[in-house]
C-alpha cells in the first residue's frame, strides 16, 4: 500500500465513525522515545523516520508537525506521501492542538490511539477541546490497514550482574515506597522503561539502543507486581526477583491490576510517563496523584559502584575513540572513507572493548554541512565521502555492560578555514566553562546552560538544542530529571548525577561544530558562602587543538583545556600500543 | 498596651472563639509591600518593622517568620515581645504553614484577617488545612484592642502631567481588555496599587516610597469602575478620567460591586495581587480565572515617553550622586559624618533637583560590617560613625514626576584590606559582566542572573538574594514580571523592561559590597543564529576604581568600565560647577 493509500484508508475508517480528525503520536504504551517495530506508525503511514514528530490528519489536510532539528529529513521523506511537513516554533511543544483548536467546530470528534498518548498530553487534548465542545475518543485506524505489523519483539531480557549493581531491587523498591508514602499514595503504577530497568536491575534487547525491555510495574506497600511476557525471563531470574519480593505475571495482565484497584485508593502515575489509555482503565473511584516517578530522581543520583564502572565504561570508550581518530588521520586521503563507513569503523573499534553492548544512539556522522544538521543520521543516499579539509562532525556513543557513553568530537579534517577555526575554539570556549563550573549547591541546568552559552552570546552566536542532558547507567542515553537547557525546569543538579555538556555551532550548509564530555557532579570548597559543587570529567578521549585560536581562550580556558588533554594520555595510554599511545601523545600536546 | 499584653488580648479573643492559631500576614487589602499605617499590624502588635515576615499566635507559642536580611533586626525589635524569631529557610516561602499543620489536630480552627491574606496563600492555606481537617475563618483580633488606630490615608491623588505620560487611559484599558478577550475573562478586579497607578495615570501619596493611591478597579468590556476616596481627586481629574471612559466610585463601594457581578460570569484576578477576603464576596457561580495582571506586563514594558522622561531622572540623579560623593570626600575627617547624616545629605542633594518628590525606598546606609546586612537601615541606635577606612555601602533612590531611581555605590573611605580590595572587584566584575551581556530574545531573568553570578562563584562565592528586580516608571522600585534571580521564572526579557543588576560580597562582622545600576534592554545584532538583545546603562553616576584589582578583570570587563565611567563624565559635566566637574573628572579617569 502507497502512503497516499494508507491515508486514503485512514480517512475512510475516520468518515464511518464521523470522526474529524485523527492524531498519531510518536509513542508505544510505555511513552518511549525509540519505539519497537510494532509502534513505528509514523513512518509507517507516512515515511518520516525522525524520532520526534506528531501526525494529524483531517479529511482535507494531512501534516507532520516536527521541530527544526528534522526540517529538512521530513521535507525529503515526505514527498509524495500526502503528508505536509508544518514547522513546530517550539520543540515537542502541542502545537497541533492550537491548529486543530483552529480547524474544528463544535460537536466535531478527534480520534487517536490513547495508549499512544501520554496522560499529560491526553489531560490537555481533553481540557483545550472541552472549552470548544469538541469530542475525544480512542481508535486504532492502523491495525486494521497494517499487513503484518511486526509482533511486539520477543528478545530475552535478564538480569544486571551483580557486580555492575550497586543497589539491590529490595532497596530501590524501599525508597519507592517511602516516597510513595509522603504522597499518601496507595499505588503506583511504573510505565517507562528505563525506571523499570533500574528499578527492577533488569535489562532487555526490546528497541534500538537502550537496553529495556517491554513490561509495567504496579506497586503498593504490599506487593510490586512486574507485567512481563512470561517467557523473556528464565526460570531462575524469576525466582531471583520473588526473593526480593517481586511476583512476575504476564505482560497484557496489568490491564485486569489496574481495573481492580479497589475503590477510593490512591495511586501515584506520572502523566508525562504513562498512557492515557491506562489511566482510564482506574475506577473511577480512584484518585490519580500526577507526579514524577519517584525513581526517576532517584536513577539520576548514580552510587559509587554505577560511577565506578562508569568511570571504566569511559576508559574502554576512550580507547575506542583513539583508535578510530588514529584509523582516520592515518587513511584519510589513502582509502575511500565515507561517513557510513567511518561509523562502522568507530562501532567495530567500540566492539573490540569486553562488554560492549551496542550503539547507545545511531550515529551522528556528518562531514562538512551535514554537521550543521544537528541530528544527521546518514543515509546511503546521503552518505558523503570524507576527505582531507573541512571538519568532520562524529557524535556517538556505546552501551556497555558497566555504563552509558555518549561524546561528540569535531575533527579538523586539514585547510580550515578561518571562520571554522573561530566557530571551533568558540565551542570549545562554551564547552570548557560548562565543565570547569563551580556552582553553589542547589543550582539548576538553566544556570550551566546559560554559563556554557555565554562565550558564543559575546559572539552573537547561538544554538538551538539544549546544552546537555542526564544519562543513564547502562540505560536511555537521555534521561531525566535533570537536563541543561534555557527552560525553567527547577530540578537541582545533585552529586553523582551524569550530565552532558555539548554546545555547538551549526551554519547551514558550512559546517557544524560540536563538543561534548560527560561530566559527574563532585563536591567542591565548602565556606561561610555555601557549600559548592563542580564537575568530574567522565569522557576520557583528546580534544584537538589543532585549529584552536589560542588568542581567543582565556588563561584558565587554555589551561583547563590542556590539563585536560594530558590526563586523557595519562589514563589511556596503559591500554594502547606503542603507536597508538604515540598519536595520543601528539593529540594530547600542551598549546 | 505592652506587646505581651496584646499577646495575651489576642489569645483572649482566640479562646473566646475557639481558634487555635492565629496568622497575621504583612500585606493590606491591596497585598502592598509597603503599607499605610493602617494596616502596620505586625508593628503594632510585636514592635518587629521589617518588611517581610509573618506572625504566628497559638495559644502556647508566638513566632515571627522572617529571612536572613532581617535576623539581627528581628532579634532586637522582638526582645521581650513575647514573640520569637524563627528563621525562614526560604525567603517568602510560607514554611509557617508546614509548622503549624505538625502543631494543630483535626477540627482546629486557624484565623486570620483574610483581607491581609493574597488569594494565592488563602487558597494554600485552604489546600493544606483542609488535608488534615483544619478549618480556616476570617477574624479581626487587632481592631478591637488597637486604640486609635491610624485612619486610612486621607492625602490628595492626582492625574499624571500629559508630558509624562506616552499612553492614555483608554489606550491603556484598549490593551487590558484585549488581553481579557484572550482569556475570556468578562470581568477583571485590579487591586494592587501600581496596577492601579500606572492603569489611570494616577499617583498619590498614601504609603512611603510609592506615589500610589488606595483604590480597586472592576473592569468589563463596557465599563471600567474607579473605587477611590472621593475626596482624594479634584472635579476635574474626575472629568477627565470619565473623558477615557473611567466611572469613579467610592472606595468601599468595590465589596458590592463584587458581590453583584452576574451569575456565570468569569472574572480575572491575579492570586498574587487581590486579596482572599474579596475573592470570596464572589458569588459562587462566578468562574475565577487565576493569572497574572494584564496590566504587569504591560506596565513593565516602558514606551518612548517613558524611556526618554527615565533618562532625565538619571542625569538628576547621578548629578545629586556625584554632589554627594564630592561631600563626603571633602568632609569626611572634618566634621562628623553618620549614616544616617550621610543619608540625609544624600537626600537633600536630590531634593535639588527638578521634580523631586521623595525617596523611592528607605536608604541603606550601611558602614562597613553594617554594610554585610543587605536590607540594613540606619537608626538612631545603630546609627555608625562613617570613618576614613574600609567600606561605605549607600544604597538609594529617587521619585522623580518623570521616572524612579535605584543605586548602589560602595565608597572605598581609605586604608583598605586586601580583601576589601578583591571582594570589591569581584562584585564588580559580576555586576560588569550582567550589565554587558548579550542574550538571545527569549531571555529569562534566571539565564542574566547565572551569568552575573559566574565571576563570584568562580572565586567560590555568592550572595542571598537575587541580581535585579524591575523597576516602575515613576511608581514602584520593585515591580514585575521580570526578575533576575536564581528561581525559575519563566518571564521573558521584553524591550523596554528596566532592571536593577546588582550582584555582592557580605562578610558578617567585616563589610557589605554591592555595586548596582539599572539598565534597559535594546536591541543588538540581528542574524542567523538569532535576534540579540542587550542592556543599555540608565545609572549615570562614577563608579569607583580606586581598589580595583586590575590584574582581576578580564580585558572586555576592564573596558567596560573605563568606557562607562567616561561615558558619566561626558553626561553629567555640563550639569555640574568647575569644582564638582573636576572631581568627577577624577573620579571617572581611566584606569
Amino acid at each position: 500500500m502507497t502512503y497516499p493509500e494508507k491515508l486514503s484508508e485512514i480517512r475512510r475508517q475516520m468518515s464511518a465513525d464521523g470522526v474529524s480528525a485523527y492524531i498519531i503520536p510518536s509513542a508505544d504504551p510505555h511513552i518511549s522515545e525509540y519505539l519497537p517495530d510494532h509502534y513505528k506508525c509514523i513512518p509507517f503511514v507516512s515515511g518520516f523516520t525522525g524520532s520526534a514528530g506528531t501526525l494529524v490528519i483531517t479529511h482535507d489536510f494531512a501534516g507532520l508537525w516536527s521541530d527544526f532539528r528534522y526540517f529538512e529529513q521530513a521535507t525529503e521523506q515526505l514527498e509524495n506521501s500526502g503528508f505536509e511537513l508544518v514547522k513546530q516554533k517550539i520543540q515537542h511543544a502541542p502545537e497541533h492542538i492550537t491548529w486543530l483548536i483552529s480547524q474544528l467546530n463544535k460537536g466535531d470528534t478527534v480520534a487517536s490511539d490513547e495508549k499512544l498518548v501520554s496522560v499529560l498530553l491526553g489531560d490537555l487534548l481533553t481540557q483545550q477541546f472541552s472549552l470548544k465542545g469538541i469530542n475525544l475518543v480512542s481508535k486504532d485506524y492502523l491495525s486494521p490497514i497494517w499487513e503484518n505489523r511486526p509482533a511486539l519483539p520477543s528478545e530475552e531480557a535478564y538480569l544486571i550482574a551483580d557486580e555492575h549493581i550497586g543497589e539491590s531491587v529490595s532497596s530501590k523498591l524501599a525508597s519507592v515506597r517511602a516516597a510513595m508514602e509522603t504522597k499518601a499514595a496507595d499505588y503506583h503504577l511504573v510505565s517507562s522503561l528505563d525506571d523499570m530497568a533500574w528499578l527492577f536491575n533488569i535489562r532487555g534487547k526490546d528497541v534500538s539502543y537502550n537496553p529495556v525491555v517491554l513490561s509495567f510495574a504496579l506497586i503498593n506497600q504490599d506487593h510490586a507486581k512486574l507485567f512481563i511476557a512470561p517467557d523473556k525471563l528464565t526460570e531462575a531470574d524469576k525466582e531471583s526477583l520473588l526473593k526480593s519480593g517481586v511476583e512476575v505475571y504476564p505482560y497484557e495482565e496489568v490491564e485486569n491490576a489496574l481495573a481492580q484497584i479497589p475503590a477510593g485508593k490512591r495511586i501515584l502515575i506520572d502523566p508525562k510517563r504513562n498512557c492515557f489509555a491506562y489511566a482510564k482503565l482506574l475506577p473511577v473511584s480512584v484518585m490519580i496523584i500526577k507526579d514524577t516517578n519517584p525513581s526517576t530522581q532517584l536513577k539520576s543520583i548514580k552510587n559509587n559502584v554505577e560511577l565506578a564502572n562508569t568511570r571504566t565504561a569511559m576508559r574502554k570508550d576512550g580507547v575506542a575513540i583513539t583508535k578510530f581518530l588514529k584509523w582516520l588521520a592515518n587513511n584519510i586521503g589513502k582509502i575511500q572513507i565515507t561517513e557510513l563507513s567511518a561509523a562502522a569503523a568507530l562501532s567495530g573499534f567500540r566492539a573490540e572493548q569486553e562488554g560492549f553492548v551496542g550503539d547507545s544512539f545511531n550515529t551522528i556522522s556528518a562531514y562538512r554541512a551535514h554537521g550543521a544538521l544537528p541530528h544527521y543520521g546518514a543515509s546511503e543516499e546521503s552518505n558523503a565521502e570524507v576527505k582531507a579539509e573541512s571538519l568532520f562532525l562524529v557524535d556517538s556513543g556505546g552501551q556497555y555492560l558497566y555504563g552509558t557513553t555518549d561524546i561528540t568530537r569535531t575533527i579538523p579534517m586539514g585547510n580550515n578555514t578561518e571562520e571554522e577555526c573561530t566557530d571551533y575554539t568558540l565551542v570549545l570556549k562554551g564547552m570548557i566553562d560548562g565543565c570547569k563550573a563551580r556552582f553553589p549547591k542547589g543550582t539548576c541546568g538553566y544556570q550551566i546552560d546559560a554559563i556554557t552559552r555565554k562565550p558564543l552570546w559575546d559572539y552573537a552566536i547561538n544554538y538551538g538544542h539544549g546544552t546537555g542532558h542526564g544519562v543513564g547507567y547502562f540505560l536511555n542515553v537521555h534521561e531525566g530529571p535533570q537536563t541543561f537547557n534555557p527552560t525553567a525546569t527547577p530540578v537541582a543538579i545533585e552529586l553523582g548525577m551524569i550530565t552532558s555538556v555539548e554546545p555547538g555551532v551549526y551554519r547551514p550548509g558550512k559546517h557544524g561544530i560540536r563538543i561534548e564530555n560527560l561530566v559527574n557532579t563532585i563536591t567542591d570548597v565548602s565556606n561561610e558562602f555555601n557549600e559548592f559543587y563542580a564537575f568530574e570529567a567522565l569522557t576520557i578521549a583528546p580534544i584537538s587543538t589543532k585549529i584552536v585560536k589560542k588568542e581567543l581562550l582565556e588563561a584558565a580556558q587554555l589551561k583547563w583545556l590542556n590539563d585536560y588533554n594530558a590526563s586523557v594520555y595519562e589514563q589511556l595510554s596503559p591500554f594502547l600500543n606503542e603507536d597508538e599511545a604515540a598519536f595520543l601523545k601528539e593529540e594530547t600536546k600542551a598549546i
